[in-house]
């Protein structure tokens, strides 16, 4: 089946029946968020996975007790960098360095003008930033559950703050900046489930210039 | 081919050769950013397609002077909302019933949340949260793309405010958020092309609770 085919089956599952996701597909979602493309090549976030159950109750109440928090069977929690620091924007050009096995000039001067912008800006200026990036790694986990056949459900209803007190993110330097409940639909529960799935016709999405 | 297949075939072209991608094509890398889930369902942004030469000649010397623009076949441009009004959020609800041909309480409900909430927040914040969910539709693009064996490369080096006036963006209620040029690639004056694909491993990118 093909991407827009999936696409078309996924929806917003907003009632989740407990059943446990195979490893090999979770691997598989997570396989897709790591390849997501960011600015910079920093991919300034990182995934928090949750199975704990006690964990997803505590998130729960601050997340206005969503059902699917602790009926997925995995609960993702993109935490962005909460800031874009000297020693991260290092760490990320020493590993490309490291990887491919030598070091180029164009690629050294941009580490530079990395180093030279963002580390003196707003720290929640790059946080928006760095959460931007987290949503395209949203968007692959969202496409590779699909492919699985496996529901998610992207969520923003949630107290950031709360969130990352209990996975103690803050002193990691993250932020919590969105939720993905992962599982499997329990469509008898979920009023949304069969409805029809609603987009803007094209000619208000697209406007062509040629 | 599955998505992980795709996912690692993909890379960001920094040459593209100026051969022209075919109108199905084009019409499923849109279909799939218009297939992108957003938030509470608004779909916060628009897709300006450029294949007047002229326009992107002008938008280059405002991109850093990157041959992408230029040399692409489709200039995307990712343009998010400069801020949520009564009016989209109304428009969005008003689609869904005549879509689905009834109203629900519940989601009149959410409807009234809505309009009590982001029309009263600050433009920047709104954007900002609109931008992101543009960016769940560049991923969407990036993906189709792949799929389509379409080379594609996301730009954030760009002068939005620049984009915005060649555009008319401002006048539409919009500001562009990022660029996707779509094309085919000149792996000959592609520095990138041959070299290994950079990503973090995954225990720097999961930190699983169970």
């Amino acid at each position: 089946m093909n991407l827009i085919e999936n696409l078309k089956w996924r929806y917003a599952a907003k009632a989740m029946n407990g059943e446990k996701v195979s490893q090999d597909k979770i691997d598989r979602i997570l396989e897709a968020v790591r390849l997501a493309p960011t600015s910079s090549g920093l991919q300034p976030f990182e995934v928090m996975v949750i199975t704990n159950q006690e964990i997803k109750e505590k998130i729960k109440p601050v997340a206005w007790n969503q059902s699917t928090v602790t009926d997925c069977s995995h609960l993702l929690v993109f935490a962005a960098w909460d800031t874009y620091t000297k020693e991260r924007i290092n760490h990320m050009f020493d590993l490309t360095n490291e990887i491919r096995g030598f070091k180029n000039e164009g690629w050294e001067n941009y580490r530079q003008q990395l180093l030279n912008s963002y580390p003196q800006k707003d720290a929640e200026e790059n946080f928006n930033h760095a959460a931007k990036q987290a949503y395209i790694g949203l968007a692959h986990a969202l496409m590779a559950a699909a492919e699985e056949k496996v529901d998610s459900v992207p969520m923003e209803g949630f107290d950031a703050d709360a969130v990352d007190k209990i996975l103690g993110l803050r002193e990691k330097g993250l932020r919590s900046a969105v939720l993905l409940p992962i599982g499997y639909r329990e469509a008898s529960e979920d009023w949304l489930s069969d409805l029809i799935k609603v987009r803007k016709p094209m000619e208000e999405l697209v406007t062509v210039i040629d």
